[in-house]
């Protein structure tokens, strides 16, 4: 239903075996990439969803390892037939970044729509049927975290239309919100449809601190995907002066804000194999992974 | 004696398993990095050859296949100690290029030198004891083509230093061209000195026609390295059209400029297996090499 998939998951210099950290997120023929380092379309290329239905990039914030791959990505998508506008959300300054970056990448066959949100409360948009938050973040440079939403009508109440002796070919309508004429009454939908259902939310913040916003940001995450650049408790204090977490920060910020799994990523060049930290955040949320290259994930909303 | 590594060898968009058209020169301590696309800085790191001691860049054009790696090149630079400036040459407009890109790495521990070389005319500069020359090219926004020599001295004249008595503590300055007195005699070097014999030239030229200013510029290279965009013979109007060059017209460039070796790059991604083309360009000119991601060579004076 939403597909979701690490493109890599290295932070600050991408290593041999370890790109970027970038993030695609599918559903119902509509992409959006987060995030796009040196190497991103890469990635994608390995992935195989294609270039082409990426409607929008969400940009976290412009150090190199987080943006650098955009040019190239840009050109690719070109050349995937894309004549649709391309949208990009970041925060300040969105058009004097990707003005400079596309200085080498110009005469697109696309036009690109720049949404800069805000750095200093919440912004919501939408791409399809996702809603997409993101929320200024505490790191050196304008930084935001994004959740990605998709909501859940209730369960029509199929006795109710019944008992109203509603024919068939209406339900459909009403189940798709739409309010209808029938034997001279007017229908609202809500008559027959139950309280909404739990949707689905994945939550991707890298570069930033695991302060109350974020918290409160990335409450009840289906899917957490959160930055983890050192393994190590001992690290603590260089995380705190780099703006960065370590391992059991990530994982007590799944814990406390209700997440059912948290992926770790954007590791720091210095921790080669991450995957031998692994019981220090599992001993704390036990749900947690290790991000690795191409890790992917089907989400699906939880009942029939 | 002057190491050459092709870091990458594809054109126009990377592959899984082809990073972008970039090259490593060594010599005597010092290197020089040639493009840097997407991807450059991580087969700078496969290769093992280290960041610290490149001293240069040169652009041939800012397509982003060549340059969008610069970024997270400088910044990964700029993590390896170094704090000597860095000089960067490239055609105009290099300043608004360099000054674009790093927007997203700024702050930089060592300055960035930039050497505008000119788009009319050859050009020539020299980092150690290379000698660097850049000569414009056909393409479709300016461009170069580099070749870096290392020259060489004449063979010392130990008979004729015997025969005149001079003691062997003045040879090795005699020998470093420098003049000396000696019993009140002034001893030029050019007494002592043969003629400068043979030394070490390397081309490199992507991103353009076969010109005659092309053949001239690439006379007598030790190692050619040159674009072979498509391998097909019937693809020469595609490669017209786009101003680049097919595996034959590369071969004829090396055996019409006293070439001694091809190596063929800037591989189009359409071409997924250019080693299966090998005998178009070998019936012309056998001592071609299809590129390969880190094609490492050694280049020696001819004799001791």
């Amino acid at each position: 239903m939403l597909g979701v998939c690490l493109l890599g998951c290295g932070g600050m210099t991408p290593l041999p075996e370890r790109r970027l950290s970038s993030l695609l997120l599918k559903h119902n023929g509509k992409m959006i990439l987060v995030d796009c380092g040196e190497g991103t379309q890469i990635g994608i290329k390995k992935l195989g969803w294609g270039f082409k239905s990426i409607e929008a990039v969400c940009l976290t914030h412009y150090h190199a390892d987080h943006v650098a791959g955009l040019p190239g990505f840009l050109l690719t998508l070109g050349n995937s037939d894309r004549t649709e506008p391309l949208t990009i959300f970041g925060p300040p300054p969105l058009e004097l970044v990707v003005r400079a970056l596309t200085v080498i990448a110009p005469q697109l066959p696309y036009d690109i729509k720049l949404v800069e949100l805000s750095e200093q409360r919440e912004s919501y948009e939408k791409i399809g049927e996702l809603s997409i938050k993101a929320m200024p973040m505490e790191h050196r440079i304008p930084c935001l975290a994004y959740s990605f939403e998709l909501s859940r009508a209730g369960k029509f109440d199929v006795a109710a239309a019944e008992s109203l002796g509603i024919p068939k070919e209406y339900w459909n309508p009403l189940q798709k919100g739409k309010t209808i004429e029938y034997k001279g009454r007017t229908l609202v939908p809500e008559l027959f449809m139950g309280p909404p259902r739990e949707g689905l939310k994945v939550t991707y913040s890298t570069d930033c601190r695991p302060t109350e916003t974020l918290l409160e940001f990335c409450r009840n995450s289906d899917l957490l995907i959160c930055e983890g650049m050192y393994a190590d408790d001992r690290l603590l204090e260089k995380a705190k002066e780099r703006k960065h977490m370590i391992f059991s920060e990530a994982a007590n910020l799944a814990l406390n804000s209700g997440a059912k799994e948290l992926w770790l990523t954007h590791f720091s060049p210095s921790l080669k194999n991450p995957q031998d930290y692994i019981s220090i955040p599992q001993s704390i949320f036990p749900n947690t992974v290790i991000g690795e290259e191409l890790l992917t994930k089907e989400l699906n909303f939880k009942d029939k």
